[in-house]
């Protein structure tokens, strides 16, 4: 259950962490028809595998590889979604956190007529957790010096990302919002 | 170049695998604006990993896990696009070789809007390569009792998907026409 903490209604009892409450939401979409959107694996190369038996491989030796595209993506309302998610202890959320090519990405998607935006959930304002469309991150980038987008550009461009019956993070909720607003 | 070789025309100087020309042809794809498609990373369990300094982790001991969805997906002309890439030795398709649960994911990305299919290549026959849309291969599980699609049911219900420039396999081409049909 929910409760009051001050003026903030308190997310302790939500998931561990963003990751977790994302794979909990993807499942409620998929389970209920409303979309079909999966995390990616993480990319790793394998360099060395033991072949204990024909069915059974076990990896000796194997490095993390550099993603080329985004966390996740899929379908929703027929139409292609795609975002990275990622979570913030600071005042602000440091641009170093997404990859120069990884923001490419987000925005060859917007340019090709997809959904594509980042999820940020700042950890220190009570996991308020944000959705942040791709021609907003554009427009900072192009506009601002600074490496890092405030909290405040959140508040005043993004929406929050509320919590459906403590439980899952409706996210497409938020993206009805902006798809109704294009109309 | 291509050559002549008895009735058929030689793709011996193709690429090595499917696989290699997917890449090929998407990077293609994405270098020209046409489409942003990618192969998902294989899932890795990852056991134990000794992290030598802090940007340098070496993975010790993981095993591969079964994939819960497709290996390609993204985004073509707004539209979510999403597919299984397999080839085979033999003359029928074997079903075995695609995972039920990845057949349902094809089926859900059908009914929900999206352009699902598989994409199959018959090395006996001079590397032919069909791409088969959802609703046939639905259409065929639901009617048949045998466990493999015959090389005779891509002939008559799939697309052959042809090179271009002898360098890239067009599977865009062919969803242009099957999106056109649909019209």
């Amino acid at each position: 259950m929910r409760y009051k903490k001050g003026n903030f209604i308190s997310h302790a009892n939500r998931g561990m962490s963003l990751e977790y409450d994302l794979n909990i939401t993807n499942n409620y979409y998929l389970d209920n028809n409303i979309a079909c959107i999966h995390k990616k694996p993480t990319p790793i190369q394998v360099v060395r595998v033991n072949y204990t038996s024909k069915k059974k491989a076990i990896i000796n030796e194997a490095f993390f590889k550099t993603p080329s595209t985004t966390d996740y993506n899929g379908i929703y309302n027929g139409k292609y979604i795609d975002f990275e998610a990622k979570e913030t202890n600071l005042e602000y959320f440091p641009l170093s956190n997404i990859l120069e090519h990884q923001i490419k990405h987000l925005e060859t998607i917007y340019n090709m007529g997809g959904i594509s935006f980042i999820i940020v959930r700042f950890c220190k304002h009570d996991n308020i957790t944000f959705l942040l469309e791709t021609k907003y991150i554009l427009s900072f980038i192009n506009n601002n010096s600074r490496k890092s987008i405030p909290y405040l550009y959140f508040l005043e461009n993004g929406y929050e990302i509320t919590f459906k019956n403590n439980l899952f993070l409706d996210y497409i909720e938020v993206i009805n919002k902006f798809e109704k607003e294009k109309l």
